[in-house]
């Protein structure tokens, strides 16, 4: 049990992976299909046995686990273990959902990497595709000893540990994707588990969310991402979806424009109740909408009509999103801050383009100025669908 | 006397200035020849007074100063008023000699904005130009009383001060140029002047550096950059070069990715010796050294063919600057933490256009790699050059 751990901290999760040098490094680029294949005829040669229900399916992952399948299948019941069979599979099915919109030779690049420290994991980047013009899924599990800059990151969030060095595990998926039509919007999520081991035991917590940043605003696809969200939430706990709103509206704000990033979604940290079964259930359950939520929003608006001025639009939009995740992001921060840290994993979120003109004021009454006004005062989404459906 | 005060910032200087709102303030448009003819004109009707030579000459500047003309005329011996007079010019001169190697439609946006709680500032930005991409250049005059974050921020750096909410004074001219060539490198340059009064009394400072940016390295013109600012240097103290010129590189660096941001220049802070008035000139020899220091290599480069690869790599590269400004550079961070800063003077700085590739590495022997062995390994360019002359 000693190493059943965990550290607190924001979206960091798929951030902790450390390596030597990038340079040094050994990636391995894994077809999922081979290994898959192979693995599987493995298994089958060895008949059927009653564990054969419980072979980890290898063909349905981006690449091999971080964790030896031999390890994984010995401790199926461990919570580290479940949750690092939901981000592979999280993983794979978001990456082959965003791929059958693309162009046939339009691929996930598949990076695997180890982490000197212990653990490692698989960034998985689709860039310069016809329909995402960057595309970046990466899933982290890591464990170790909790550097001092982490603890103290994790002290100023209020999380209180007793110990020096403390012994964690972190895993996590984490998601950012940036189309290239300005019409369809970009969506970010991240769902992460942490355990760590302080002088009074073992501690352990689920964080994440999913939140959706347009260009352009399209009322109905607001209310389709948000109601397909609070589906998710409302099945484990109908205080959740408010709760969690909230404080998305709170997180992804740019406090020196005066604007939210997007039109928010869910997120939640600190996650330790009712139990840790029922905590992980609901946060299979956001990730799991995922998929729902946005890729139906990706076919409605991907071969939609724009011009240069929409583009240019599009292209200072992400600009503020670079400034959200380079000043204010803390699992941003706080990967870049991580001693030999994975950087092209952290920063595979920044759009592969963005712009900054010096007092740009949208037009009045623009669409550009419509969503400005909604960034600068976020609406109930689910609420005004109810106000709409009852008129 | 008690509003001469000081804070000890970095290159903050020019990003203390904040005022209410960017859609309620009054930014007002000045053009400096119009306000400077008739302001002169006026002068001259009151006849050969023996004052007149003192005269501040308005059409010498951008705009009107922060600070009343009727104020600085009578405080002529007051090193504020004299350090106010040096950033206008600095700016105008700077302005101006940018303008002189774009086309004619090309000038310079100015605008004038008033800090509510005391002082000011003017924003110079040329954007979109055949030369420079974006062009920013900035001065600031403000005062008032210290926010406690901005204490803080002076503390961590090691200057102490006694006392809550510190009266201060800060003015500073502060510009980055993003030339639209990728063979011509961006230039930044800060100077600044402090002062804060706390129980014990008045401390006063100096900071500043100028730095230069290649996309491509052309080891000419990082020679007659780096000797430009020595001789700057040498003529007030033969110790300041090689000291400044390490801080510049220890400064401008960006940890996560192991790399400088370009070839560095020198960069200092706290200078409060041998006297204010030396002082004061070796930060005027600096301030004046940029026009030679960088002209010379924008004339030399402005029209040089380069391509479609070359502009992607001086996209890559301008990521890169971004990521230094907004994780690393203290006065970008100071800027956008005081309450009510003026974001868009703060983030001129910003590139016109970034780019972000995940995993992108310069093909091996390539002009990319050689540029990106020296910003991995600073070189000392002084040296270098007496090495090849005595060859």
């Amino acid at each position: 049990m000693s190493y059943k751990i965990a550290i607190r901290s924001f979206k960091t999760l798929s951030y902790v992976g450390s390596y030597k040098k990038i340079r040094d490094r050994h990636i391995k680029t894994y077809c999922a299909a081979v290994i898959g294949a192979g693995y599987i005829a493995y298994k089958q040669s060895q008949s059927n046995k009653a564990e054969m229900k419980e072979i980890i399916q290898l063909k349905n992952y981006m690449a091999e686990p971080v964790t030896p399948v031999s390890h994984l299948e010995k401790t199926q019941n461990d919570m580290k273990t479940q949750v690092e069979l939901l981000i592979m599979t999280i993983q794979a099915e978001f990456c082959r959902a965003l791929e059958k919109e693309e162009d046939e030779n339009a691929k996930f690049q598949v990076d695997r990497w180890i982490r000197k420290e212990g653990g490692g994991g698989i960034t998985c980047v689709l860039q310069d595709g016809r329909v995402f013009e960057k595309a970046g899924v990466n899933i982290s599990v890591v464990s170790g000893k909790l550097p001092p800059a982490a603890v103290q990151q994790m002290r100023t969030r209020g999380k209180n540990f007793e110990g020096k060095e403390l012994p964690f595990f972190a895993a996590g998926v984490s998601a950012v994707i940036h189309p290239r039509n300005p019409m369809v919007p970009t969506i970010h999520f991240n769902y992460r588990y942490f355990e760590v081991q302080d002088n009074n035991g073992v501690q352990w917590w689920f964080g994440g969310g999913t939140d959706l940043t347009p260009y352009y605003l399209n009322e109905e696809d607001a209310r389709h991402f948000h109601l397909t969200l609070k589906q998710a939430c409302d099945s484990h706990d109908k205080s959740y979806y408010g709760r969690f709103k909230k404080w998305c509206d709170d997180y992804f704000s740019i406090p020196h424009r005066g604007e939210r990033r997007g039109v928010g979604g869910i997120f939640f940290d600190d996650l330790d109740t009712p139990d840790q079964k029922s905590a992980f259930q609901f946060v299979t359950s956001c990730a799991e909408a995922v998929i729902p939520s946005y890729i139906p929003v990706v076919q409605k608006h991907k071969d939609e009509a724009y011009g240069y001025y929409e583009r240019q639009w599009q292209l200072l939009r992400r600009g503020r999103y670079v400034e959200f995740n380079l000043i204010y992001d803390r699992g941003t921060k706080f990967g870049l801050f991580t001693p030999e840290a994975r950087y092209e994993s952290i920063l595979m979120s920044l759009p592969l383009n963005a712009k900054w003109e010096y007092m740009h004021v949208p037009k009045p009454n623009s669409p550009e100025e419509k969503l400005m006004k909604v960034l600068q005062e976020p609406r109930d989404w689910v609420q005004f669908d109810q106000a709409r459906a009852s008129a």
